[in-house]
């Protein structure tokens, strides 16, 4: 046994036996150091494999602390993990690169289908705004943005009984860059976030480029999010700030109830833990009502709302905002720093379009197109596939979830599908954790169903039919 | 005196008299604590404070290194400046939220006049996109970008001579966005980079945003670029990259020769140094032919040369690009974990204009405009401000930068125009080292020359009149 893992030891006995107890500071590693005999790096080495056990954890420049409320029994440790180092971005990238090319059925891409984000009106709005010299505002809107189209996403939180002013929102270059520039002004290197375990890769990519501790806590497979595993990760972890997507969630398609997110919100405030909530899909429920966001139940400015026009007019324009409160100053430092400004041609259309009230029209077709799409590539699986895959709908907006048997990882679909020019979203991409849940994949049902859809939505089955056939395990 | 004071001196002592020698390994924190018996806190302490005087220089992992080549007088030591910690973003965001209201006389943008930039063929084709459905791609263009648009740009490298491949280019959002990815892609927080003494704003912001270390050189009087100074800085500290504007330098406005490119290219290759090559101002040159850029004398892939549509066609747009050569990948994959892509609606405009010459004709009226302008700006201050104030003319770009006398502060010329909603840019934003060249400002001259413009240009003359004949050290 190392000299570190015995040192280790003898310490994990301290915190397990109440010795040191929550939060409570450990000695300085020159203290541990000169008490114990043991050299400065093996004490290093000792209490980065506790922290690495999730028993002590460190803030930078004030030494290492015990974690809250140990857990008590295995099951309750299943719930919340500390993931390991994340490295998901060039999976993403391969990911990306190789469903591009044209010919290929998109059934693995985020976008919904852009046949259906088009807006005659839109496009009028922006041919009519080219045609005018003085509309066409050339010097770049800084940050914060267009104030117009500010005091429009305003109006529209306003309407769903959210107390907003125009000086809350940022604009920024769609829905990702508005929860990297909240993350960013929330966290520094080496801070705990929290994390649903599937979500968005793009909140794994960003806290990879941040050099964030990731904790994550499992779905609840009846309410969404699992509220005890919530409070326990925040209990035993410092959690910087939690990243969650609550409507329509991307895989895996559920929206959390009111009553749940009312308590979500109790928690949020008790314990002062501040929310970037990922709502880029707020608009595609399928139900009469919009969905409340985190906001609503947000009485503390504890919640930065992020969300954009991409999945409802064209990821192409790359406008999104961020409702960022008492946030938006540091927040616009940083957009200062990087990418300074949103396309000012693209805001002027869309205060013109969002002026005309063509947005809500649209959304409503667009909406009704989604559940027709959706609702048809469900009933046609849910016939094709075999019984032992199960398949979540959720009637919002236009993935369906497909879990796999255990024993059948989606990666080895993909890429069977892929050489038929047929692309699907493995779980890997969802989940930097890979030794979990790797028998899931997601579709996109965007698409009108066609022959070639039903054709290529036959041969998804074929693949997993064939591979579920040829398994050793099975 | 402290502990640390004393052991830092006495570790002077070696490495000027020569027993440790430049690039040699400084023993570890630990064995140097067990051999002074100093504790490791104190051997930490000193370290740092030989580091802050740049005698030595740490590597992540590695450990502290001896610098190379001891300045051997004053003169030289003047040269070569180590800045202190930055912090310009906040000064940079506060003065540009002062200059943002429209009633200010705006000679302290850095935006060209819009009506120079306007192009009604560009607002044609934006006009004809819009009208059709097929042409409008809504899904974006993921990293590099439009391929048709890079390809575009690689026939621009081309007629200069400078062999490209759309593969080697990426699009991004900016000129500002170029910069930073490829800021981002070469270093880590806490390496060298080099920048000269005075430069844009932006490249200081980039380096206080990825916690760089910024090694200044000081202009050349006449050459632009001091490659003395750059080679001593080279021989002194480990650069891991410089970035460096020499066409139409913003703020002074030189050009540096041929000449000194091609040594300067000889360096790079000696060394084994990369060049990010701020090029935005590339083309608003008055002569007739366009300046070289840096990558025309880079033979061995060490140049990332950054530019955009901003300055020719309006900074509105967003569009920049990179030539990234061997870097693309990894500025890719950056770029997805942040921005993920550019306007795909602006990039489908700029094919269909770029492929037609229409912008060929644009920056010859852009030029001519832009250097009567600037003509009239200069015999006016020429005329008018005292002579004490030095103008240095450079027949590029539409800056003028103003030296007042040494005991003027331009910020406070800056201040008293600001009371009269005119607005100028003083030195500060331009020099992170506060302590030096305080005395100049610059001025936009992209504007027509009419009463109203004349009227402001008075009040100009005015404050920096008043400032001279009121100050005490006169």
């Amino acid at each position: 046994m190392y000299k570190s893992e015995k040192l280790a030891n003898s310490l994990k006995l301290l915190i397990e036996n109440g010795t040191w107890k929550a939060n409570e500071k450990l000695p300085s590693l020159r203290h541990q150091a000169e008490q114990s005999g043991f050299s400065l790096i093996t004490v290093m080495n000792a209490y980065q494999e506790l922290e690495a056990q999730g028993l002590i954890y460190s803030k930078e420049k004030s030494g290492y602390f015990v974690v809250g409320q140990q857990p008590s029994n295995d099951e309750q440790n299943q719930n919340v993990t500390l993931n390991p180092k994340i490295e998901i971005n060039s999976t993403v990238f391969q990911y990306l690169k190789s469903i591009q090319p044209d010919n290929i059925i998109p059934f693995g891409t985020a976008f919904p289908n852009s046949q259906l984000l088009y807006s005659p009106k839109l496009i009028q709005t922006l041919g009519q705004l080219a045609r005018h010299r003085l509309s066409y505002e050339q010097t770049p809107s800084l940050p914060p943005g267009n104030f117009a189209l500010r005091k429009l996403i305003a109006q529209r939180y306003c309407m769903q009984g959210i107390q907003t002013d125009p000086s809350d929102i940022v604009i920024t270059s769609g829905g990702l860059d508005a929860l990297n520039l909240s993350l960013q002004a929330m966290t520094q290197a080496g801070d705990y976030i929290l994390l649903q375990q599937t979500i968005f890769y793009g909140a794994w990519q960003a806290a990879e480029r941040l050099g964030l501790k990731v904790i994550t806590i499992p779905e609840h497979p009846e309410h969404g999010i699992d509220l005890n595993a919530f409070e326990q990760a925040i209990q035993k972890y410092p959690i910087k700030v939690c990243l969650l997507m609550l409507n329509g969630h991307n895989p895996i398609g559920f929206t959390v109830s009111d009553e749940i997110k009312f308590q979500l919100a109790k928690l949020l405030h008790q314990y002062e833990i501040h929310l970037i909530e990922d709502d880029v899909y707020e608009e595609l429920y399928y139900d009469h009502k919009k969905p409340l966001s985190m906001k609503y139940f947000d009485q503390q400015n504890l919640v930065l709302h992020c969300s954009s026009f991409s999945k409802t007019l064209g990821a192409g324009f790359r406008v999104g905002w961020v409702y960022a409160g008492k946030f938006s100053e540091h927040i616009q430092h940083i957009q200062l720093m990087s990418t300074l400004s949103v396309n000012s041609f693209i805001q002027n259309a869309l205060v013109e379009y969002l002026s005309h009230r063509h947005y809500e029209k649209h959304l409503k077709s667009l909406r009704s197109s989604l559940e027709r799409n959706k609702k048809q590539f469900y009933a046609y699986l849910t016939e094709h596939l075999p019984p032992v895959c199960k398949i979540a709908y959720y009637p919002s907006g236009y993935f369906l979830w497909i879990e796999l048997p255990q024993y059948i990882e989606s990666v080895y679909i993909y890429q069977m599908l892929l050489a038929r020019n047929i692309s699907i979203a493995p779980s890997v991409l969802f989940n930097a954790n890979f030794a979990k849940q790797n028998n899931f994949l997601r579709i996109n049902c965007s698409f009108d169903f066609n022959d070639r859809i039903e054709s290529a939505l036959s041969q998804v089955v074929e693949c997993i039919q064939y591979a579920i056939n040829n398994h050793p395990v099975r």
